[in-house]
């Protein structure tokens, strides 16, 4: 039986994720304690695959999932989910709004929700747990009054709903990616995301530039690019990229190849259909074809033809 | 008398950056409960300025600092702080590790030191606190057995160190920036940083290559670039920037105009002297001698000289 | 009396290009024996100016008038004139095609003629003379069988097409300026062209590329840029340019400016109304408006506005 | 017997660069008359190999020669040759300096002693002939009184040098190759040059930029590039290139390749050794060791290594 590990516990939108992935509900589901935590029990085989959060539209990055895939044994991101997130202001049966003193919530559903707890609950003391599922299940154990955290964690602890979709920027989605034990890329679908770590040789503005250009030259859409640093030293950073398109077609092939003779070191996480289902852009010039029939025309020059 | 707030409670990295500004021990240090306060206070005129985190050399950018900053009445950096982390595992006299079943810390702090409690405390479970003073004081209420703090934490609230510079990586540092109301910038000493915020009209890499090369043109090295969402979904990013040298010299004055030319927006914090006294390198035909004699020249050919 | 030069004998079509400029009726017009006698004496105050040609569509730049441009005292164009390229066989009367056993031409003209004169008169020499007007002349003195050259050449010499419009390509046109002495530029008119040349610090690709590159930022289009050797050895070249616009615009007065703190050298020519009436594109971001505001903001921060 | 044809008539410059071809001394040596001539006679099978000018230090390019060798069957370069430029004074036995009212020479040659004759024969007329071998023949037939010619062609004809060295410029270099039909390139020997024509697919700036920067990130230096008009009106042309390296190279390969995808079309004359034997600087990250392993890892990630 398939094993899928997932940001724990129970209740939350990681798990949300995992659920929307085909033959999900014939798998185990394992609850993870931390973003590290699963992706160490996929690099020693006892999990199959572990969904975890990569970026969120309101908060940014996630930082933890990011550092935790740059370095280590290497992984490989076989599928992207994208889910959309509102959260509610969850608490025990019979709790009124003005009873709250208390709320619990993870930082990111704190970060996204500010505005409206500022508003709506300005004399609340906000407590930072480790997740929202785990703020519900403090709230339902009496230790808080209230919870920010996702809908469905209400049936889970038994909660009720005093307020929903408290979040303060209507349509944010995070984007969570399944990761296993490096292998093949899955078949490219003309819809396809390539996720790598780059880090530059130096840190020069023209190192980012010179970066930016290999992508540039081959027609090639970058949809994310964050720096982190590299912890060598405030200023010293490598990035984290997705660009458009498949590594085994031509263009993004020939361009992380690029990276690998210039930078310090590349890391591809892997190439997988974006969620979204939207097509690359390829420019004239760069498709398959034209790739194809240049190096059939470089071939005949070298021959003489 | 001038009043400064900073990122509370005392106890922190924060107020150790605060208290690095000449004149800090005649002002009054108001402790605040997070940097969203701390900047409202500042842009409602009850505080001169406040200490905000900016980046930490092992954890990346404060993204709520820089979100905070980039959005809202304008403000202005006026100076940077440099202060190197280092935690303590704090208790309540008479524990011991053995003891430690629960510890408390600021999520920056646990990632910080992630590797350390993994291996040193493998059993305890990690509890998120809003700051690690916060933690601090929670251990010493006897909420939690040991708290991830600054050494500093431990004479606030009676603890003891069980163990010293528990963080991961030697050598950590976090920037600090004073953050006061729009005015003119601080003299240009040579070795100065300019921070701003470019949003750009659209989501290309093109128009990021086309930003950078204003910069690069122009001889102005980028000393930090971060993308950060802007909140309009994901794919949609705004840029947060520092580059070497002040804005009244030429060749920063032209490359901030720039960008607000052909950005969507740009919102420049200001510029200030480096924490660290690193002069700028300043290319051949970028200084301000070069900049004056081709306008000079540029006017002859315009009269017809 | 307002005295011109240009490249003579009479009837060529640099006469006719300078016959096109209002007020030439009026004026003097003075026949030089070669483009550096005409440039020599407007350096010499002996002309008011003097009509030159610049480039073929079909032959290119003409190297003498590049190189005695970018060299000796400077001089500034203020006006270009197009002239159509049509050639027509010339001989005396009572010549017959059959007769034609050697044909003078200017070595131009023959580039231009080259395959009608192998397909229509395969077995004539033919013989190169200093101008078309000159060839024409030295046919109606007998010296050779017929001439190729400008259709007004006939009159002037007594001589009758045996062909016309012998030129290779239709629609060939000459590019043709006129040179006078420094002055204030001609005032803009939205439809401007800016020559110029750039004698780049080393040889490299990349300071090419730099150069390119502070027009493209700025959203200039160079409609012509011509490598020259600088006469130091192979491999070292200097660039004749020209672009859209006019030097008193912001863009363009920006752009000559980083060439002059960059370049080894810069020589601008001028700017003046282009032939052709053909507006300049002005990219979002780069009119004079953009400038003024984007100038009026700069002052603003650095004001403290 | 191979047959190598040559700019004619004998006693030019071109004879001298064929003769420095290892080999030519047993080859029979064919005078053509004109460039066109040479290059159509290797095309119809006529002859081996064929030596023609193709730029000088102080002139620049040849345009006869680029144009032809860009248009019509495709021809390849295998061979240069440089040969220094000097030219003297010639006439027949008995005539003094004093005694030349008329001096022939070849355009090209006018162009490079022009402040020569200037000063030193003010008074004299310039004849243009087809070559300067042509001029000395025709001052020995008595047709004019001397000629700018190569000191070679003094015995040719049984002139004497009135005046040696006459070229303004001293060192002047003129640059030769040798063109037979398409075949397999020679052998790289780490000092190649590649020349090719790039048909640009429009005439903007960006176009240019692009072009070059599929150069700049491989790391290939371009030696020389010229614009020519490509005969479809004033403001289009074509690029004419040379540069380091050779055509079997991977950096060089690829960055062909990347031109026949993008450009409207490339034509590749050939990669030859340079004949002053500098080698080719090849960056880090851009030899074929580099591509080699880039190319290596690239295929473990599409088979998910």
């Amino acid at each position: 039986m398939i094993r899928y590990g997932y940001l724990g516990p129970a209740g939350t939108f990681t798990e949300a994720a995992l659920r929307s992935v085909p033959g999900a509900d014939e798998a185990e589901l394992v609850p993870c304690a931390s973003v590290p935590a699963a992706l160490e029990a996929v690099r020693g085989g006892e999990l199959d695959g572990a969904m975890v959060p990569l970026e969120n539209s309101v908060e940014g990055s996630v930082a933890t999932t990011l550092d935790e895939l740059a370095h280590g044994d290497p992984l490989q991101v076989v599928r992207e989910a994208l889910v959309p997130v509102g959260f509610n202001l969850l608490a025990r049966p019979g709790t009124t709004t003005a009873d709250v003193r208390v709320v619990a919530t993870h930082p990111h559903a704190e970060a996204q929700c500010r505005r409206w707890l500022r508003t709506s609950l300005p004399d609340a003391e906000v407590v930072l747990a480790p997740s929202t599922a785990e703020a519900a299940k403090a709230v339902a154990e009496g230790r808080y009054d209230a919870a920010v955290a996702a809908p469905i964690a209400a049936g889970h602890y038994g909660l009720v709903a005093l307020a929903e979709d408290v979040q303060d920027n209507e349509g944010a989605v995070t984007r969570f990616v399944l990761v296993s034990q490096p292998g093949p890329p899955p078949a490219p679908t003309g819809a396809d995301r390539t996720t790598l770590f780059a880090f530059i040789a130096d840190d020069h503005t023209g190192a980012l530039l010179a970066l930016l250009t290999e992508f540039a030259v081959r027609g090639i859409n970058l949809t994310r690019i964050e720096s982190r640093p590299s912890g060598d030293g405030l200023g010293r950073y490598f990035f984290s990229i997705d660009c458009d398109g498949h590594l085994t077609e031509a263009r993004v092939g020939e361009a992380l190849a690029a990276l690998h003779r210039t930078c310090a070191d590349v890391r591809v996480l892997g190439s997988y259909p974006r969620a979204d289902g939207v097509a690359a852009q390829v420019p004239a010039g760069t498709t398959d074809g034209d790739y194809g029939a240049a190096t059939a025309w470089l071939t005949g020059l070298r021959e003489g033809g």
